[in-house]
């Protein structure tokens, strides 16, 4: 019946004098019925601004003389659901990614963009600093057409190019693998945590507090955003990569892969409770071995799954409360480094939903 | 009375029984309800595929051979309203911009984006290939973060900087200014026009027929589109530059301005034709002088115009049917180059909608 009293508050709040009588089924409402949506819009938080020495002359509007430069903002997009709960969801793409990665599905289903707005929560998706629409950068980079996408298929864990994993939750068809490959886009400078945390941490500010969804690469920055905003009440960090953070000392020894080698960082431990203070769920997928290998992509997971866990039983020693789920362990098989856009990410939602409900955070 | 049979059919096919009785004015639903959402996503289109020769080694990642890239796509992120009309509208960017031109307003209020949907029409925002979130380009490019806001503040006659003008349809904030500023992203690889509309002509061959609204530099590429894409079946082209195709034999001697020299470019008659074909409206804003001036942004707009004017007789010429409106010769002033989001866009919006129903592209 949930959806009913969602369509009613709607009606009513558009000035319609509304008497309905209704039967429905919550599943089918949340699952297919329209998006119904209160407010939506972008924006940019954060970033830097530069100014050029010396008089602009309205004549001579190719000389920098005089001019600025913003640039090194975070750009989201956002969308408010009428009747929505607590917290919104700010959702944080990975290396190489932008926005696109919780959209529609390279295979053309809804993603995580769409299916929490279903489940009444406000959802931000943002592009970082220096990659897709926040493209202004104060340092310059050049971009290089480097074919790289057999690096990317086997990364990703869909399998060892060009064969696909046995089970594994990705759709097999060409034009999958050509949305798939089409969703990267690249740095516009270089990655630098700091910048892409600043810029998170000011769109806290913005929106007030709300979970943070991180893909991947985003994971670390995402920590170093918790450390400096508040307004982080909650993590949950699909395949966080090779940056965690450690308190000083406490940094374990680095561990090898067959891709690189995976390393902590030292934060005070000032800035390091912070991370102790709020539920966090980490997430990984199969097809991750539990023994070296001597495949690079297979192994640099291997590697970070095994940082991941001594990162969560730092964590918690210090009387944090982290979530590690590795998802075969609890019979969940088949997913790639995109765990929430895998062919079962439904399973996947119900999976965030249940930590966000027994945390208290969908109110 | 219509806001309620969206509604009513939104519940329907969510499968509710829904009996109700409803009194409302159109204005108000439409303007300020919830939105009503029957499918929203994202893909890309278009694009190219190269390959490294050679054969990919795992064992060797970052090694090209054997490895591909796909680039030069067009992203889109699309919206379809509850019980949508027949044609959807596709919005293209102008130069250093991206989706967000129809987006938020840099001061906060709804763009195109949202005040179409409202208007039950399907919209379609585009990233151009090369550019924010179809950022891979076939092509190396070096980005320079060169301060260059001044001369965009007056290119885009918000006024002559520091003064704005008087009147100007633009909100003063230093905050809307610093919005504004950051909703510029990077070529990420040259300016190809035959790049461009290649790939928005795969994307018409995607999604159907509809209307194009192009702004600025996107009103080349659009023209180009048109020609390539029967499934164009108007444009709307807010403020298009330099751009415009002519009959071969048939183009206009250049007009030379202040900051550079306006010249058509020849297609065959075969291809023009295609613009002969299809209800086009051009919209010009305010601050544009009708005699030569020595500052550059405004003379060169003066110069696009009196360009824009000779296109529009070439085009109605050979049985085509483009209306070019000087928003100030009805009475409509205080426009910048950005007609859609400045602060009348409201009446802006409504001056298209009547054109899309006097053209019946509105069914």
């Amino acid at each position: 019946m949930h959806q009913l009293i969602v369509r009613c508050s709607a009606a009513v709040k558009a000035g319609i004098l509304c008497f309905a009588l209704c039967v429905c089924s919550v599943a089918s409402a949340a699952d297919h019925g329209p998006l119904i949506i209160k407010d939506q819009g972008s924006f940019t938080a954060g970033g830097k601004v530069s100014t050029t020495q010396g008089t602009f002359d309205p004549r001579r509007p190719l000389d920098p003389a005089g001019q600025s430069y913003h640039g090194d903002h975070v750009y989201a997009f956002y969308q408010i659901p009428v009747d929505a709960r607590k917290y919104p969801i700010v959702m944080w793409h990975g290396a190489g990614q932008f926005s696109k990665s919780w959209e529609t599905t390279a295979d053309g289903r809804e993603g995580f963009q769409t299916l929490f707005l279903r489940r009444r929560f406000a959802v931000y998706l943002i592009d970082q600093p220096r990659r897709g629409d926040a493209g202004r950068s104060m340092v310059e980079a050049t971009i290089k057409p480097t074919p790289d996408e057999q690096l990317w298929f086997n990364q990703f864990r869909i399998g060892l190019w060009p064969r696909y994993f046995d089970g594994v939750q990705f759709d097999r068809s060409a034009e999958t693998l050509n949305q798939f490959f089409r969703s990267m886009t690249p740095n516009t400078g270089p990655f630098d945590m700091d910048v892409l945390s600043d810029a998170v941490a000011a769109l806290f500010a913005k929106i007030g507090p709300g979970i943070l969804f991180t893909h991947s690469q985003g994971g670390g920055p995402g920590w170093l955003t918790a450390i400096k905003s508040r307004n982080v009440k909650a993590i949950v960090a699909f395949e966080p990569g090779s940056s965690f953070v450690f308190p000083a000392g406490e940094v374990p020894a680095p561990i090898p892969s067959a891709f690189d080698t995976v390393q902590g960082t030292a934060v005070p431990m000032s800035q390091f409770i912070a991370l102790t203070k709020i539920p966090i769920l980490v997430l990984y997928g199969d097809n991750i071995p539990d023994h070296p290998v001597d495949f690079p992509a297979q192994d640099s997971w291997r590697a970070r799954l095994e940082m991941a866990r001594k990162w969560r039983d730092a964590v918690n020693k210090h009387g944090g409360d982290v979530t590690l789920v590795h998802l075969p362990d609890i019979g969940i098989r088949g997913n790639t480094h995109f765990i929430f856009s895998d062919l079962n990410n439904v399973q996947i939602a119900d999976l965030v939903s249940k930590f966000l409900a027994e945390k208290h955070l969908d109110q």
